[in-house]
């Protein structure tokens, strides 16, 4: 299998080429590709070096697999040039995912989507979307899910490597932080470029831009959770919070069902549930550079009929992105292998 | 009027005693009260030193208004002893909190509880709760509340000043904050103490010990929620997540009504609101030293009949404790001139 890493030098890729190595994936090949800027650089892939290839310009043939980490409007241009040449597109942008014509796949929750792949690209969720699925798909097979309220606690990688950057330099910036505990006078941060405010010992409750009076971030998770369980009038209810924390997405959940469920009934369904880890305080550092999403905090919310809180962590550029696009090539790799 | 802080050296009583100045409080003597730990020590008080006296084997006779930050087991001793003596108790602590002949006031919510104080002590809400009911309270008088979803990002000064310490030393330990980026090789962190996991780069959605399936913290939320609105059955789910932010906790809300009430009103309610104030992107950096309760991100929550979503935060030290007990304190003081 030839697989092509598109966005090689960003962060998602960085993850990607590492878990290649760690999973043993099975590339007979691997290009790299990135936009002009990074095209030349070298990156240590499997033991090799390989010069990362300039996107515009390179012949694509060859390719099987295709992983897309290099935003939405590269993914737009390039995607349909690479499915063209031959290559399946797993791409990690919002660009196609709410396409009908593009299946939007978590690896445990609806694998069956990848049975019919019209247009060569399949989609990976955003990185919220993709923590709270494999959590919330088997309680729904269960009880039937009905509501979904949702509080985020989101890392500054998922607003890529700049917002990384951002609260990192705020971090060192910050020198003393007691100078921010018990009075107003802030250090006044120069570098507020990413996020709409300083990151650092704050938490921002607007990630992404406001659409109506709900953000990008706020639309995907509704749009996304609803494609990918197949209930397409789900009621969610999501406000999304960057917080000062580097990886690690985390979202505090309450659930509703149409059917009672028990609290220790979602705790044995979890248990079992692949991709998911029951944990007593689930954690984005604990759940850093792990595969599954690490739930805990069960426990009946008692405002509703059939109602169950919980807290769930995972790895937003692992699960969130990275993994989640090698599981579904391993998927593909697999059925191909049965056909033959 | 002769005031008493009780837990003068504390992060509240510091608060308090800044405070004392800025609304140029009417006190004719102001005393300091600690343990024997910080007695003998000098504080500035408008204008003046004075050195804190040790709580045990004080004379309290004289005092008017005693504020009382020194933590629950204190306050269970002190405060009935410093009543006894004349003065009228306001204190911060949850020891007092849930006794029914305990008014439970915040100051622009119910200062009709006022009227009777059977113990002459007045208890102070935690400051979470307190941060939300100025809001929720004048939404709740037009549209008749129904059910509270909440999770909060807490600031670890909610913990005292072991809290900034545990985040300030991590943040320093912690160096080239990028090392935590891309792996779960973590930084080992040697002063875990005040709370269950590293805080620095983390979300911890544990606040408080665990009583049931719920934390104090979230039971404190519940409880007082209900008695401070007089809805002694009201639907509460709350999730305490502590954040690493030294000043200002931050509520998501999610507001179940009775009745029809439209973002627009919501608005125009909040915006006449006493100690509250609309804004955009609330956050904990930017209330910290500032008065109001900052509201934002209101819109409708589409989940239910008359679902209302938005976003408070408010500085815990202030508003959260110390503002409020002053606020107490001016209001008995006016009933007093008014009454001679």
């Amino acid at each position: 299998m030839n697989v092509g890493i598109f966005g090689a030098s960003g962060q998602v890729g960085g993850v990607m080429l590492s878990l290649l190595a760690e999973r043993n994936f099975p590339a007979t090949q691997v290009r790299l590709f990135a936009s002009s800027k990074s095209a030349g650089k070298k990156l240590e892939c499997l033991g090799e070096q390989i010069t990362i290839e300039d996107v515009d310009g390179a012949d694509f043939t060859g390719i099987d697999i295709a992983l897309f980490s290099m935003g939405a409007s590269a993914s737009l241009l390039w995607a349909p040039k690479v499915a063209a040449s031959g290559a399946i597109v797993i791409d990690n942008s919002s660009a196609w995912r709410m396409d009908p014509e593009v299946p939007l796949v978590v690896a445990e929750v609806n694998p069956y989507e990848l049975f019919t792949i019209p247009k060569g690209i399949i989609a990976n969720p955003n990185c919220t979307t993709m923590i709270a699925m494999p959590v919330i798909k088997p309680l729904h097979e269960r009880a039937g899910l009905k509501r979904v309220t949702a509080s985020t606690y989101q890392a500054v990688s998922g607003a890529g490597i700049k917002g990384v950057a951002e609260l990192s330099g705020q971090m060192q910036l910050l020198g003393d932080p007691s100078r921010l505990t018990m009075s107003g006078d802030v250090v006044e941060f120069k570098n507020i470029e990413v996020f709409p405010k300083p990151i650092v010992a704050n938490v921002i409750p607007l990630a992404g831009e406001l659409i109506d009076d709900e953000t990008v971030e706020e639309h995907k998770f509704r749009d996304e959770s609803r494609k990918i369980l197949g209930l397409l009038d789900l009621s969610v209810s999501c406000t999304c919070v960057r917080v000062p924390v580097f990886t690690g997405h985390s979202i505090s959940l309450n659930l509703e069902f149409l059917h009672p469920i028990e609290v220790e009934e979602v705790s044995s369904i979890l248990k079992q549930a692949p991709g998911v880890e029951l944990s007593d305080i689930p954690t984005p550092l604990s759940c850093t550079g792990k595969d599954p999403c690490f739930v805990g905090r069960i426990r009946k919310d008692h405002g509703v009929a059939n109602g169950i809180a919980l807290f769930v962590s995972g790895d937003n550029l692992r699960k969130g992105a990275a993994l989640n696009a090698l599981q579904i090539a391993e998927i593909l790799l697999k059925e191909e292998l049965n056909r033959n």
